[in-house]
């Protein structure tokens, strides 16, 4: 059977250490996957590159919590009824499939069920009756009274959780950002898609918090005249950020502006920029808690187009839902520039009522009275001590009055750019992958940015001779000592040598030969011209960094 | 009541972003923490740091493999049987205790509860028959027929499961080192000891591959003069590495290098030394998959001496195991130097009586048989097709001969430096909290060292003027243009900004001011003097990064 550039990649990642299939030597199991030596530094490196956008660019502090998460989170955030997709059973082979994977992507997929078109993949039985399953990894904490859990299907709700925090952190200006970058979990029914539809994968994520009325994003004007490639699901368009959200193509100035920001961001990793775009979602295809998502999606030969980015306005759905279900006050005070005169109503509690009638818990309600809206005037019911008390029509009177206020409460929106970093980085494998012939015989190449590039040089004496070793030694540890990933090899031709290191996308190669004893030069190779220059030795680092 | 340092150092982080308890809006669970903007970047500075020892230093490879585990390697490797705590349930209110946690430090646990002399820490009651609950966090992969998994207890697996792949990589030499940085989960039955006892924490850990014939490390030479500080639980002794191995105190160099490592890498991070000592386990103390372990332990005024990393001989435990379970050939072939004659007895098959008696099945016959090892001459048994077939002695002869080998197949013995990352970090806050007054009121300093100090320089205008704003803002942006985290501060006289970062660790503060205009020199504050300095803008980078 002839390998698809998938199977390629994936041989090369296996022999190489980028890629490993988790648990192997136990048979294995679909949607895991384990990064090798090369596989993780690579990796390090995308998020590093990452991370230098939003922390330095964009001013965003990073916070880490739990991949654990309580179950009253994710029942707030709408993860425990929500996150779901439709599954069909196959009586016969017992096995289970998302509906989704067995019906031709555009058509109605309950339709298709209900009509009996679907079929199961292995034994060609009619599959019908599809129910949602969760698809979060469940656990509990404890022992004995036990907390039910669920491992984060993203990172997001860390950041929410802690918002009143962060906004104190940040000093109570808006808007401002948290990343985080960590591990997320998604129990996916069948995967059938390699690295790409993991069970448990590398997000990075950032929630940008605005105010509702202002999401103009303050580096805007700078970046504004720069082309989005866009797909609105019927056609596609080069336009510029400034022109989008003024035609109303994206919805506002913070959304195209972290569109800008992944699109840089993924050409500066070195994405083929003929196999991007911005895909948006269509309104069936949102997210529970989101009113617009953009995806970035990478082209795959294997895959076609994969959402490896979505940048959602998730709105104030988070924050709003775990003020609900918490009872916490996480809103953000905004202050305004000069204090404003408003018409507001106010109880005032008649206490000659309130205290025969209710006795010592006539003071609470009296607080619980003057300080709550007002939002009709009749039928006040409110809550003192976990109990629901009725007040009567003439405990009370509403007043209408002048008051000056400095500020007022509102919950922020959110929006959140998230990566998944390992389809990125499959995608990256992918797009400089190349295959030529040297001397009648395949030859391998990985054209990877030097950013990323999880070696960036190969040192080798040119023959196994002490002298030359020595130095070779010496060099490789000043690169290493100033940060430079470097791969010391003194074993074969030098052919050989180069082959090896293109092979992994090591952008360069160092040589220690006979005339560096003389004048303290090296020749460096350069992977895709394949030309060689010498250099003295104190100028490689300079010469590397770029 | 007075708080003790804990209560303010845990006061102080969630107050300025070091550390959140996770989940406070409903209600937390214990054993679950949250890293705030700054926690995030000490934790960051501290797995770098560790990072750059086991990289750098010793050559270690860097891997990342997932979390949830498949039940079939965390049987081999032993613990599903063996990772318990012995918990005993009070009947009266309904909750489980860690036995361990109940009894005083040196007694018999088990003893103890049959003499009916542990009791309910809430209400008195007698706590009787103990049973062992396994401590993993247990899931389930998949929907309909699922496949059983938990949480890693450790990131070590990981690595051994990878082990023929790691060795290919490492070119199929020892020792070699291999690396993981990431989350572990060990579910607690009652945690009370705060962040020193998480249910999900960070932990840093080492695996090196060593010929078990060969314990001795390329470094030791070195280094072997420096002085360990050891505890074997009865006295306390300093002690050369080289003497310590000499006298057996320590078992070979292997362990003794990774002391060291670990006690210049505490050193370095800031941990105070008389608060330091490796202690050795005891044989009732020592895990199921070690032969040796040596504690580094620290001591926090709250928790006394606490563990923080554990340095163990693992011998040839899990590579066993793991051959064992899945079958699979994760032997090292150990090259000689020169090839040695051996005598072995080999098996003959006689195929004139094969044939006729086990027909198509005889050729496969043939090959296990000329394959396998000869332990005994007579009743061989041996599996061809999933059945068990005897072989008659009639159907093959065994002789002996001289035979060249080259090499030999070993498992190799893992030496496990395992650190516990959120453990390091607590006690870096403890050892470095300074309590002070100024101007007759409280002060609150942590003296962190600079190269994990979150924050490395405040950057102020003096006064809220335009050119001192416009100045002091390109400075920040080129110290973190040069990869230096500052924090940028106009608010406020410079008494209170000085104060602000004192409390957070920085260890400089720079100020720009009208002499900023003339000459391009701004002063640095030294947090730990409270000196200050002028140097010029240009010099900033350097001094700082010292």
């Amino acid at each position: 059977m002839s390998q698809d550039i998938y199977d390629k990649i994936m041989m090369l990642s296996k022999r190489r250490g980028f890629i490993y299939p988790s648990y192997e030597i136990y048979g294995g199991v679909a949607g895991f996957y384990d990064y090798g030596p090369l596989g993780s530094r690579l990796k390090q490196n995308i998020e590093n590159l990452w991370r230098s956008y939003y922390l330095l660019k964009d001013n965003c502090v990073e916070i880490n919590t739990p991949t654990i998460t309580l179950f009253e989170v994710l029942k707030a955030s709408g993860h425990v009824d929500e996150f779901t997709d439709l599954t069909v059973d196959c009586k016969k082979c017992k096995q289970s499939f998302k509906l989704e994977s067995l019906v031709e992507e555009g058509k109605d997929i309950e339709k298709a069920a209900e009509d009996g078109k679907v079929k199961c993949p292995n034994c060609g039985a009619i599959l019908k009756n599809p129910y949602p399953v969760n698809l979060m990894f469940s656990t509990k904490i404890g022992v004995g009274t036990t907390r039910d859990a669920f491992l984060r299907p993203e990172t997001a709700q860390g950041i929410f959780t802690n918002f009143h925090l962060l906004y104190r952190y940040a000093r109570e200006k808006l808007p401002f950002g948290v990343i985080q970058v960590g591990r997320g979990y998604r129990n996916e029914i069948s995967p059938r898609q390699g690295t790409i539809r993991q069970r448990e994968f590398n997000m990075a994520e950032a929630e940008v918090f605005f105010n509702p009325e202002d999401k103009t994003h303050p580096n805007f004007e700078s970046v504004k005249d720069n082309i989005l490639f866009l797909f609105d699901n019927v056609k596609e368009m080069k336009i510029s950020m400034d022109k989008a959200v003024k035609d109303g193509v994206i919805n506002n100035q913070a959304l195209a502006y972290y569109m800008y920001l992944t699109q840089d961001f993924l050409m500066t990793a070195g994405v083929d920029p003929k196999k991007f775009r911005f895909r948006k979602h269509g309104d069936d295809e949102l997210a529970h808690y989101a009113t617009e998502c953009w995806d970035a999606e990478l082209f795959s030969e294997r895959f076609g187009w994969v959402e490896c980015v979505g940048i959602a306005d998730r709105s104030a759905y988070d924050l709003s839902s775990h003020i609900d279900s918490s009872g916490i006050d996480m809103y953000a005070l905004q202050k305004f520039d000069k204090p404003k005169v408003v018409q507001v109503k106010k109880i005032i509690p008649n206490m000659g009522k309130l205290g025969p009638k209710f006795k010592d818990k006539a003071g609470k309600i009296k607080t619980v009275l003057e300080n709550m809206e007002v939002k009709n005037s009749k039928n006040i019911v409110i809550e003192v001590d976990d109990e629901k008390i009725k007040i009567p029509n003439d405990c009370y009177k509403i007043v209408e009055k002048k008051e000056k206020i400095t500020g007022e409460k509102i919950v922020p929106h959110v929006i959140e750019p998230s990566y998944g970093i390992d389809r990125i980085l499959y995608c990256l494998l992918e797009h400089s992958y190349v295959e030529t012939k040297k001397k009648g015989e395949e030859y391998k190449l990985l054209k990877l940015n030097r950013i990323i590039a999880p070696i960036k040089t190969g040192v080798f004496p040119l023959i196994s001779d002490d002298k030359l070793l020595k130095i070779a030694k010496e060099v490789d540890k000043k690169l290493r000592d100033a940060g430079i990933a470097t791969y010391y090899d003194e074993g074969g031709t030098i052919g050989r040598r180069y082959a090896r290191m293109d092979e992994i996308g090591t952008p360069f190669c160092i040589t220690i030969d006979h005339d560096t004893l003389e004048d303290k030069t090296v020749t460096i190779r350069d992977r895709d011209t394949t030309k060689q220059i010498r250099k003295k030795i104190d100028e490689i680092i300079s010469y590397i960094k770029g």
